[in-house]
C-alpha cells in the first residue's frame, strides 16, 4: 500500500481514499506514525466542530442539517459519528447513518461512523488523528458527534474549536441535572426540539444560568449564546450557523485561534503516549511477570500500590 | 480519620463506614495506597457477578430482583451501580435509584451508584477497590450493574466472577446487531421482558448463536445457559439465581475459581499503573513540556508520533 498515494488522493477528495486511511487509523495500523508524517504537512485548515448531548435531543439531525447549511455555503465538510463502540447499540447507530443519507452521495461531504471500540483510551485515541485525515482532505468544517456519555462529552470539547451542548425540552429535570457540567462545557448552546411544550422555559433557565456563569478567566470572556431550533424542520439552524461563526469571529478577534489545534495536538501526543505506555505494560505481562504479580497481590503477598509500583518501576526500566 | 477503624466498622456491617471508604476510594484519596493495604488482609470472599446490556433491557429491574432473591438466601449482597458519568444522565440514574429503593433499609445489602467521571481509566480504575472494599465489608455476593456502552461491557468481564449479557425483544435488530460482541462476553444471557411479543425468537437465536460459538480453548468450554425472565414480577429470577449457581459450581469442578480474582488484581494493577504514568505525564504539562511539543506538532515541526516519543523518554527518564 502506497500511503503517499493514498493521501494525494485523499487531497483530492477521493472518498475511498479518505476511508481507506480513516480505517488505517481505527484499525491501529502499524504504519500510523507514518501515515502521521504523510498528513502532517497538509493540515492545519479545518476547524472542528463538537456537538454532545444526551441521547434523544437530536444532535444526528442537528447535525444532518448544519451540514446542509455549510454546504449551500460551499463548504467542504467531514462528519464524524463518534459511537458508543458497544456490540448492543447497532439499532440507533444505523438510524443515524439512514438519517444522514441525504448527504451520502455529496462530494463535498466525507461522513464517518467511528467505533471506538478495541482503541484503549476511547474517543481521545483515535478521532485526533481522523481528524487529520479529514482536515488534510479539504474539509473547511469537521462536525464531530458524540454521546453526551461518560467521559466523552469533555474529550470532545478538548479536539473541538467550537463546542455545541445540545439539549430538548421535557427531557426529565434537563438542565438543572445537567447543570454541573454542561455550562463549562459549551461554547453555544442549542434548545432543539423548540416547537415542544416547555421549550421557553429551558431556553429561559439556560440564559439564566449562563449568565450566572462567569468564568474564571482573565480578561473578556465569551457569553455563550442560547439558540432555538427545530432541527428536523431545519428551522433556527442558519442561526446556529451564525452563532458558530460569531464564536469564531470572537476567537480570532482575541487572538485565541490557535488555542483549538494546541489542545487536539496536546491530547493526540498524550493519547499516543499512554497507548505505549500501555503497550509497554502489557508486554510485561508476555513476561508472566504481571500474572505473578496479580497471584501475589489474590494471594495477599502484596497490595495492588506495590504490585503497581512494581510495573512502573519495570516500564520505566 | 482513622482508616483501620473504618475498615474494621466496614467489617461490621456498618452502612456509614462502607460508603466512606467508597467515597474515599471515588475521589482518589491520597491514602488509597494505606487503605488497599488495610483491606487486603480481609478481601478473597465475595463473588462478583458483572450485569450488562444496552439501555432500556431491565438491568436495574432485574438487578433488583436478584437483590431479593439473593437476600431470600441470607446472603448478603453489595450492588454496584457504574453510571455513564455524564452530567447529562441525572434524568435516569435517579429512575434506578428509585427502583432500588426497596432494599435501602435493608442492612444485609450496600448499594451504590459508582460515578466514573474524573476517574482517568474510567470503570476500570476505582471498582476494583470499590469491590475490595463491599469485599471486606463481609458482601457474598457482588452486582456490578454497567451501561453497555463503551468499553464497559468489555471491563466488567475483567472484573466478575460471571458475566450475565440482557437482551430484551423488540430491542430493533438486538441480537444478529449485537452477536459480535456479546457472545464473546457472556457466562450467563437473560432475555428479560419476556412475556412481549419475540421473546420466543430472541430466546432461539440466542441459543442458536451460543451453540455456533465454540470458544477457542483447550479442555471443556462452559455453555452458555439462556434464561427467560420478566424482572418486573419476579418471574424467572429464581432460574437466573440457578444458572449464576450453575456456573459457579462448574468453574469450580474445572478447578478455575481463582481465574476471577486473578483477573480482578490484574486489572486493578495495570489501572494503578497506568493512573500513575499518566499523572507523569501530566506532570510534564506543568514542566510547559507537553505545550512545547504541541506547539511545535501545530507548527509542523513534529509529528505526534514523535512527539509521544519524547514524552515517554521523559516519563521513563
Amino acid at each position: 500500500m502506497d500511503l503517499d498515494r493514498l493521501v494525494a488522493e485523499a487531497r483530492d477528495g477521493t472518498p475511498r481514499a479518505v476511508a481507506r486511511l480513516i480505517s488505517l487509523v481505527e484499525d491501529g495500523s502499524p504504519r500510523l506514525r507514518e501515515l502521521a508524517a504523510a498528513l502532517a504537512p497538509h493540515t492545519g485548515h479545518a476547524r472542528v466542530v463538537g456537538l454532545t448531548g444526551s441521547p434523544g435531543v437530536g444532535k444526528s439531525t442537528t447535525t444532518s442539517a448544519l451540514v446542509t447549511a455549510l454546504r449551500a455555503d460551499d463548504r467542504r465538510v467531514g462528519v464524524l459519528a463518534v459511537d458508543p463502540s458497544s456490540p448492543f447499540s447497532g439499532g440507533a447507530l444505523l438510524g443515524d447513518r439512514v438519517r444522514m443519507g441525504e448527504h451520502a452521495t455529496d462530494p463535498g461531504v466525507f461522513i464517518r461512523s467511528m467505533a471506538t471500540r478495541g482503541h484503549l483510551g476511547g474517543l481521545a485515541a483515535a478521532t485526533p488523528q481522523a481528524l487529520r485525515v479529514l482536515d488534510a482532505a479539504g474539509c473547511d468544517v469537521i462536525l464531530v458527534e458524540t454521546v453526551g456519555v461518560g467521559q466523552s462529552e469533555v474529550e470532545v470539547v478538548a479536539l473541538a474549536d467550537t463546542t455545541v451542548v445540545l439539549l430538548a425540552p421535557g427531557m426529565g429535570d434537563g438542565v438543572q441535572a445537567a447543570k454541573a457540567g454542561i455550562l463549562e462545557v459549551g461554547d453555544v448552546f442549542v434548545v432543539n426540539k423548540a416547537d415542544r411544550d416547555g421549550a421557553d422555559a429551558t431556553v429561559r433557565e439556560l440564559q439564566h444560568m449562563v449568565s450566572l456563569n462567569r468564568r474564571e478567566v482573565s480578561g473578556p470572556a465569551w457569553r455563550p449564546p442560547v439558540v432555538r431550533t427545530v432541527a428536523s424542520a431545519g428551522e433556527g439552524v442558519d442561526d446556529l450557523v451564525g452563532a458558530l461563526d460569531d464564536h469564531r469571529a470572537w476567537m480570532a478577534d482575541h487572538d485565541r485561534l490557535a488555542e483549538g489545534p494546541r489542545r487536539r495536538a496536546r491530547a493526540e501526543i498524550e493519547a499516543i503516549a499512554l497507548a505505549d505506555l500501555r503497550a509497554r505494560i502489557r508486554e510485561l505481562a508476555g513476561d508472566a511477570a504481571l500474572g505473578e504479580l496479580a497471584e501475589r497481590v489474590v494471594a495477599g503477598e502484596l497490595d495492588p500500590y506495590a504490585a503497581a509500583d512494581e510495573v512502573v518501576s519495570s516500564v520505566r526500566g
